[in-house]
């Protein structure tokens, strides 16, 4: 029973057959083959922008930093949750990308809301060129604690990014689960609600290593370019990236992932709450945070299942810890059924 | 008939197999796999250096940049041939991993020899910190020119490092090239001839998109790790790598990969020589560097040959203009056959 | 009346007169001359560290900046107080010189506490390379807050910092005002309270633009030098610093300008007390920070007090405002009496 | 006899006088002072563009780097002559400033000739992403080796860049010498040449250190702002920046001082016409190069005659080898005089 993460899962055959496929004969390198250019044709059809500069990269770190890079100046500074990936898990790629510069921590826990947005543009505003200058707003979707922000709540925040003036990244490393729990489409979720840089993952939801990003603005691309390659992200076989996101792209696999992902989460927060177990995150997507005693997490862990826990497991065993659920779209509902079983006996 | 660059023929079935017999099941993340784990230990066995942190990367461009930044300081110089892909061919990406370094070509063309390299040095003593401090020598096996250093000749350019204390990265996006052409050992091309770091091309050779990393100093391991993190190159789904360089090291596949592309060339050559066309290189691996008028280039071009040449194809047609063949894995002896004869044609 | 800033005021004579003596005849550039020389030695004797690398440079920022590339890698992250200078007043510099490392910053205001250093410590170690290394400690003396850390207080952070292996950066801008205060010695203050590397301030304390930078681990002197150049740093004609810290350093000047700004800083406390107002600083060296109705600050600079507040002066004429009074060492007791008229009247 | 350097000599007693005035009561600091907003206008003036954002740092590589940094991205490269101050005496400040710009060396010495201009920018032009983009072209007036580029040549030059759309950048450190030689106004061989930022140099023409940068298109001023204030160069009591350039601008100095110290130079260059002497830079303005065996290099060494030589003392003493005499404004005809006395025995 795996639950660690939404990384650790295996891809859908459709991913290996479309590799398969595109391994024949000699094409182009560096996204110039047929392959690659119907791909990006393809997510612009999806995001309804035809003339947005698309990109594959192989990372989320990747795709985060290069929109960070494009939308932030070396003496700026990037407005992000405290708990925000590009903060958390990107090891200062963010700085090194930019260049150089600041995250602005917006005062809160997981989901920022446009009032403590705005206080912390504002708390940059008054030193001149001794703070940094105002940069990007940066959303994720689903957020890092499992939250999914509402239409209206995406629309709040990009809406106090464009009373500054400031330009907003999307850091949606799940955003097909989002999408899907939403109901709402690329376009809806992306430029439509004021986002001007939007990452399209993959990786997370079922793809070998491939991320797309969606710069709505084509002045931009020329940048981004170089950019990749300097960073040293460009794919010299490109097709083997731009299969994948065919794959993903055919059918609405990426929808269907995601619904598979999202489901085995409601299976678990269904069950949850039949234990009276605290469910943390109110919204949810594929990821469950919640509450329990160590000796839950002590009995589960002893179990095999693996997933993470905000501290450790030997110590006061009534403390109440908090742990993290990622359901990927290859879970089985059966062993989402054996791990309820589990924290049945366990609480 | 495609000789444009060795990153455009497929993969060999084998890759496709072992991802597929990888994607199975849920693991750990990042490298924490057993597979990950078991193919760094068959890197370290293949290099005959059981200390020797490893790891894998997507680019060949990532691993000499992070190569680089581990062994030179921002305020250090690189020495390089004035055709190193690491000059000519990666948008700066040294530059910008290792913090702002400088390149200092070593006068000459292609291939370095040890008086132009300590001139080079030497160069650079004398300015203190007017001038940047001397970093990494950095040695392309095969070079860009289509070179194979001979053992003698990568001895006596990693003598003249020594001399000055300089560390050695060797670039070996062809490493499988030159020691199959020279007949030695994986060890014998990097440690033993006094390489610091060596970069172990795949994706040249018939991978998708891995390069090994080797460094023989295992206290470099934890500043590697930060900083591939940090320039968002760490996969999560790192199996993906393994599985690949897996592949290329059973049943040494790698050599027969680098096999089979050395016999194209060498055929080539052999066919160049009976056609009395110039051939540039004088020793060579999997690649042909050759002059002859632009009327030829214009009429291979004609006939769907596909390689790059070193000026435009309009022009005077008399004029010698330099061409390249490169040769992957893929190509049949009758693709080479039958562009032979489109050059006997056009000669 | 200007309390603006201790870099508004004038400098006292002997620099003038330093600069004039130092101003003959040809000298060698960028530090090899005789008097930077002998300014060094006298540092170090100052510091009682006979070994240290001794470097002037000519801001605050470039003393900071360039002594915490030295301590911290860019994938590292620098534990400060959240109202730190290399936080809030240096526009990305610290990132910018060291390459992109991050700032963690403590939690609490003004002064950190040891449980909050080692709160925050322990909060960047379960990432591994998710999140940045752990790098050095900088510490503010005076702090931001016009706060002086006693020796026990500096001890105490010091020692958390060793207990997990990092280096500690001192902030000194206002170092004289600090030893002035607790009657110490600079190498009290620094090396013997496990200070690695000493920023001992002389621009707010009267010079015209010269910081010194002490290295206590001489090793570390090589990469500073480069460091410094490359930073665009280096003076050439650097006898002009050298000259203006050896006035700063005969017969105790340091000691007694910041004895000056201090006492009238104490000055302005004691009529504080005497009218009620309230300072919010508990110790104090050269600056008072208090609070304030608005229209207390409103009568104030209506009256031509130059200081800084935390907020508009327009808006509830009843709301608390913070203030902030620095005095620089060429104040008069007179100009200190007159605001505090002043200040009389408008309370 | 010092002709090591025109950074070794004193500055005139104006620039002292002009501290001692400006060093009176409080002012605000970081260039919002009187004074300094004065200066900003009289450069203004000089320089005929009432709209040039107009700026002080303390070095020569600082106003340089600043400057480039406005002027190419990080994956840009900067055209410049292989003995260029940014390219040999700047310790990859430009890289670090620029965020890892490249540096493509115009094929030649010294000099640039716009036919090589040309071949380098052709030079970078073919390799898409895969090389730098083109960035500015960096002119230095006087140059490294002593030549003064006539109005011709510059205009030529501007041409070429003009031509590929890249902007231009003037070292101008000895910019002073240059228009006094050639007898041209600061606009003429700044804007009207078609430069668009210009260096005008103070530091190596009399003052303690300080540079102006002119940058023509005020759209950049903000960017300068910021970055001037990351690089740590940003001074807080700017009032001793703009008393330094307020003596320069005041009744011509900064002509008068390189009006003398080119006059030294013609005096030099007479007499080793006379001496038959081989002068090596056919137009000057205060630098003279030469060569001369080695013993009269030694001769003049052990007579006290301090210059820079290109190679060692030591070694055969017929070998010819380069020297070079810096004039500064303070040397007088009888230095020059006693100078030459020694030459003439040495020869």
């Amino acid at each position: 029973m795996f639950f660690a993460s939404d990384n650790s899962g295996p891809v859908p055959p459709q991913v290996i057959d479309a590799l398969s496929r595109a391994n024949a004969g000699h094409v182009s390198g560096y996204g110039a083959d047929a392959l690659s250019l119907s791909v990006a044709d393809r997510l612009r059809d999806l995001f309804e922008a035809p003339q947005a500069a698309v990109y594959l990269v192989p990372t989320g770190t990747a795709a985060n930093v290069l929109a960070l890079a494009l939308l932030c100046p070396p003496y700026g500074t990037v407005f992000a949750s405290p708990v925000a990936h590009i903060h958390e898990d990107e090891c200062n790629a963010p700085e090194f990308f930019t260049g150089g510069a600041k995250l602005t921590l917006v005062p809160g826990s997981d989901r920022m809301t446009p009032d403590a947005l705005r206080a912390a543009i504002e708390g940059e505003q008054n030193r001149g060129v001794h703070g940094p200058k105002r940069g990007p707003v940066s959303i994720t979707q689903v957020t890092e604690r499992g939250n999914v922000y509402s239409m209206n709540e995406l629309h709040a925040l990009t809406a106090v990014a464009q009373e500054y003036g400031l330009p907003v990244h999307l850091d949606g490393a799940r955003f097909a689960n989002a999408a899907v729990k939403l109901g709402v489409s690329p376009a809806q979720m992306s430029w439509k609600a004021g986002v001007d840089i939007c990452v399209f993952g993959g990786t997370k939801n079922g793809l070998m290593g491939v991320e797309a990003v969606l710069i709505f603005d084509p002045a931009r691309a020329e940048e981004f370019e170089y950019r990749r390659k300097r960073g040293a992200i460009l794919f010299s076989k490109h097709r083997y990236l731009a299969a994948q996101m065919d794959a993903y792209l055919t059918r609405d696999l990426w929808k269907d992932l995601a619904h598979q992902a999202n489901a085995r989460c409601d299976q678990i927060i269904q069950g949850m709450k039949g234990l009276g177990v605290s469910v943390l995150n109110d919204t949810h997507a594929n990821m469950v945070f919640f509450d329990a005693a160590r000796s839950v997490h002590r009995a589960l862990h002893d179990a095999g299942v693996a997933y993470n826990i905000w501290g450790a497991l030997d110590g006061d065993p009534q403390q109440q810890i908090m742990g993290r659920l990622v359901c990927d779209w290859s879970l089985e509902p059966a062993q989402v059924s054996a791990f309820l079983d589990h924290l049945d006996k366990a609480v």
